[in-house]
Order: C-alpha cells, then structure tokens, then sequence
C-alpha cells in the first residue's frame, strides 16, 4: 500500500526553538530515500507505508536520543486505491486550476 | 517504545455519511486489546509503538475494502521517556488542575 | 454557521509538562459557556463559529500572558449545512452502530 | 497577534476529486494579499490573527455555497511573543542546519 503523509514533529522540554531537531528527521528522510517536500509545518513524505512509518519511528527515537524528554508530532495520512499520486501530481491537480482561472 | 496517539480517519467519496467506517474503525481498535477512548474527533489510542501502528495500518486496509476509494486520516502521536503515562493519567493531570482551582 | 472543533494548544519554552496551561484554556472554554468535551488530545467545543473562534484566540493570549514564549497547536474543524449535530449526536452516530453489531 | 497556519480543507460528500475545492481556497487566500505557500497537504499562511482566521472562514462559507455540504479541515496554529518570523524565515531556520552539516 502506498502511503502520502505530512509529518510535523515538535520536541517538548527542549526549549523554544526546535529547527536543530527538526533539521535531523529531515535529514533521517533524506536518507530514507523517499520522495519528500518540507514546508513551514512539517514534511510531505510519499512511498510504501512500512517504510514511510519506520522513518516516522525513526525520527521519534532519534530526537529521544538527542535528549528531547517528550515529543508531540502531527501524521496526516493519505492512500488511495482509484490511482496512484506522487507529491508533484497532488500539488500540480491544484496549481493547474489556478492557471485555468 | 509506548505511545499515545489520536487517530481519526475520514474516507472520501463515499457520500456525506461516515459513521459507519468510523466504527468499523473502532472494532478493529477494541479487537487490539489497546487502551482507547472515541471522542466526536477521533479516538486516544494508547500502547507498543508497533501494535498501535499496526492498528492503523489495518483501519486504511479494512476501509478500503469496504469500498471507500480514498482515505484521509489524522495522527497526533505522543511518546516520552521521562516516565508512563495512560490516556487516564493524562487527562486527570489536566482534570485535577480544574479542581483545584 | 455553527462549527465543532477538536482544539489541541501545545506551549513550547515552558519545560515538559503542559497540563498547567490546558486546564488554563479549559477554564477559559468553560467560562464562554460553549458545549464541550475534554479528552487526552484535545477538547471538542461546538458552537457559533465566531464565539468558537474567539475563545481559541483568547486561549493564544492567555497562554502567552502566563509567560509561554511560543505555542503550536492543532485545531480540526467541521462545519455542516445538512444537518445540525451536537458533540452528543456525533458521538452517538458511531456508538449506535457499534452497539448493533 | 501575528500568527501563522498550515490550513487544509477537506471536503465531503462531493466525490473523490477534491482539487476543485481547495484551488477555490487558494484563490481566497490569495485575494486577501497574505504571504502564504501551498504544499501537497494544505497552505502555510501569515499575517494578523483575525485577517488569517477570516480567510479560514470565508473558504468553509465559500466550499459550502459552491455545493459541498460537509466540511473538515484541519488548522495548525502558531504564535510566538519571542520574536516575528515570516514562513520563509522557519523554513530557513530548517534548511540552514541542514546546509550546514
């Protein structure tokens, strides 16, 4: 099953500004090799759900480790069985109404 | 890794109506022995990582067989390593607050 | 236009524990006398969109008066022109169907 | 108050081709002149509290007069008294450690 998310996460107990821990789940994306797009309140992700999951587990353990105490994140998860979408189609299904107008 | 999470799942393209996915939803969440709590925006879900996620995996599956061609869903996830923590527990932390007041 | 709302607010800067700050908002949906539901993650408020609105901004101005520098959160919002429902109404729409079965 | 959102309209009982709709919302933000920027799930926005909240509003209005007759969205808010940031500012702040390594 493909899966398309957008992951927001925020560290809690590590002060007002977390873009060091944020930078990190990025770069553990990046690795990951999946096809992603980081915006101001989280990341799209697209690829097969085990491994758009295991990189969300990743990220939380990783920031755990990095000493964040508490971790709040925000999973927004979309799969579709009519036809298969990539991040650019979703977006592009968007952007090319606006030009029509 | 325990977690805490808060999952809501809307399907599309199955008319206005979605209450009955949502409690096909909430079989599959009781029948995982998981601690939980429905609420009108979702449901608190609380256990292993793996299982909780396993849960939600299976929710997508079952709802698209049931013939909704895409789903949307929400995921708020919690996790800590300063100490446990139920779904119980965390709402009378806030709830003991009150009556003290 | 009548809405319902799940309102989760998350203060960043203030250290690990949070509950302080939600049983401060939960005062403040109490007192705007608006239908209400607390839950691990959050608290459904049903109401006219304007009032609903105003208290989850009053909640922004008050967290930040208690001294939180920064606050993050996630509000889901669901309005309806098919039918009025109460956060009762919705909550029964899928227990009914759970207790059918 | 500034404040920034990731705002996402979902609407339902209008089939499983959504992208209609939320160009319809594009179009409203973008008429209101704020700084703004669409992602795969939803549009990141800033400007002032109420100026943000009302474009909010007048898009459920908008999608509910264009036919939808149900609506959920989801709404992530930020606000911070520390200091001012634009949407390309938090990005930035992400991207720069990400250079850096």
């Amino acid at each position: 099953m493909r899966v398309m998310v957008d992951f927001q996460l925020v560290p809690l107990g590590v002060g007002v500004s977390v873009s060091k821990y944020v930078a990190e789940c990025e770069k553990i994306i990046q690795e990951a090799g999946l096809e992603r797009k980081l915006h101001a309140f989280g990341t799209n992700i697209s690829g097969e759900w085990d491994e758009v999951m295991a990189c969300v587990k990743k990220c939380h353990e990783h920031i755990h480790q990095m000493g964040a105490p508490r971790i709040t994140s925000a999973l927004k998860i979309g799969t579709r069985t009519d036809r298969s979408q990539s991040i650019k189609d979703k977006l592009n299904s968007v952007t090319s109404k606006l030009e029509e107008a």
